[in-house]
């Protein structure tokens, strides 16, 4: 008989056990000297078009999948095809994020074995993502000039679990009001040792340093 | 003892139950010839910016209210105040969508003894909103032109629970290849009745017919 209520922490229990998962996905890539990024952004600030130009500079040196997810739709697995790099779409079916346990599914469905990077092109939301380790080596969030110099206050979570944040879109500065130095400062805020790169998915403005960036992380990885 | 596995189907029961209390909000407000509507988009659309002008066109006609709903941040309250508004803010503590059970509460706590027209701004995000009815009247949704024409297919569920779409942000279509018919055209696919209107919270364009359309809705509750 129980002498008090007995309290299930169900949401703490979810998070434990993706947790575990996401720790044997990181230990996996470890072993298999492979690198697994997480872009994380809202709806429509460039994730698809960052890394179809990403993948254009970077595909003669190493072996780029991406694991493409969407509610409902596959437009952009497609996009990504195109570019000659590996993908598939996941259907979260009406799940407003990414898992370790998704993640681990589309790793299976991708095939890893001749995939040297690969990208994780989560759900376009900037809250729910934030919560869920998906088990990736690196986070990183698309901040998109119309968007506003205030999200990183509004959305803290997303910038606090990211070690890099490229602001894109910086070809648009020109028609919306816009602060870069109280952007990085209000994300330096939440997450001192969070790179800041200014980028154009569009004209490519920005992607020396984002790609020099990626290439010392994949570099140490496969190199370790 | 069972003789089967029985099977919970918590989900479902969750949203019956939010369900129940939206209907009795919705009850009330007709009751009390009162509009409430529930303003939906991804972050940095522009929501709270449309509301400001919003209010500022009609608050020498109705009594305006708004329950600012963000994870964590008071700046938007604080900005609704700044028009002469009653506004509430409502933290939603890491929650990614706004419930009835949580408009209840902030109806509450604005008091809408002296509140004609209620506006819920909910949480930036196309996801999870789209799923929990909040008990207001009528759902909109908020496109801004940088996030691109292609936001209805990738998020389709928010624009089918939607009646009317503002696309905003039309200041910058310059800047943008945004194809104005084909949003239209994918909006309508999966929601033929939805009204569609092209602003700009910025410079005001489009919100002549936006605010009569918002006029005749309000007039017919408070008529009725």
């Amino acid at each position: 008989m129980f002498t008090e209520a007995k309290i299930l922490e169900v949401k703490e229990n979810i998070f434990d056990a993706n947790q575990v998962n996401a720790d044997k996905i990181r230990e996996q890539l470890r072993a298999d000297k492979k690198l697994m990024i997480n872009v994380m952004s809202s709806p429509g600030s460039g994730k698809t078009t960052t890394l179809c130009r990403t993948i254009n500079m970077l595909k003669d040196e190493y072996r780029i999948g991406v694991l493409e997810c969407d509610i409902d739709a596959s437009v952009d697995a497609e996009t990504i095809l195109a570019t000659g790099a590996k993908s598939v779409q996941l259907h979260t079916g009406g799940m407003c994020h990414m898992d370790a346990q998704m993640t681990f599914q589309g790793m299976e469905a991708l095939g890893m074995e001749d995939v040297d990077v690969c990208f994780i092109e989560n759900v376009g939301n900037l809250v729910c993502p934030a919560e869920f380790d998906t088990g990736a080596d690196i986070n990183m969030t698309i901040l998109s000039v119309p968007e506003g110099d205030d999200k990183p206050a509004k959305y803290p979570l997303v910038y606090e679990v990211s070690e890099l944040v490229l602001v894109n879109k910086c070809d648009a500065l020109c028609v919306f009001d816009f602060n870069k130095d109280l952007c990085v400062e209000r994300i330096h805020e939440l997450n001192p040792d969070a790179k800041v790169i200014f980028v154009s998915s569009k004209t490519g403005e920005g992607f020396d340093e984002w790609i020099e960036w990626l290439r010392a992380k994949i570099e140490e990885r496969m190199g370790a």
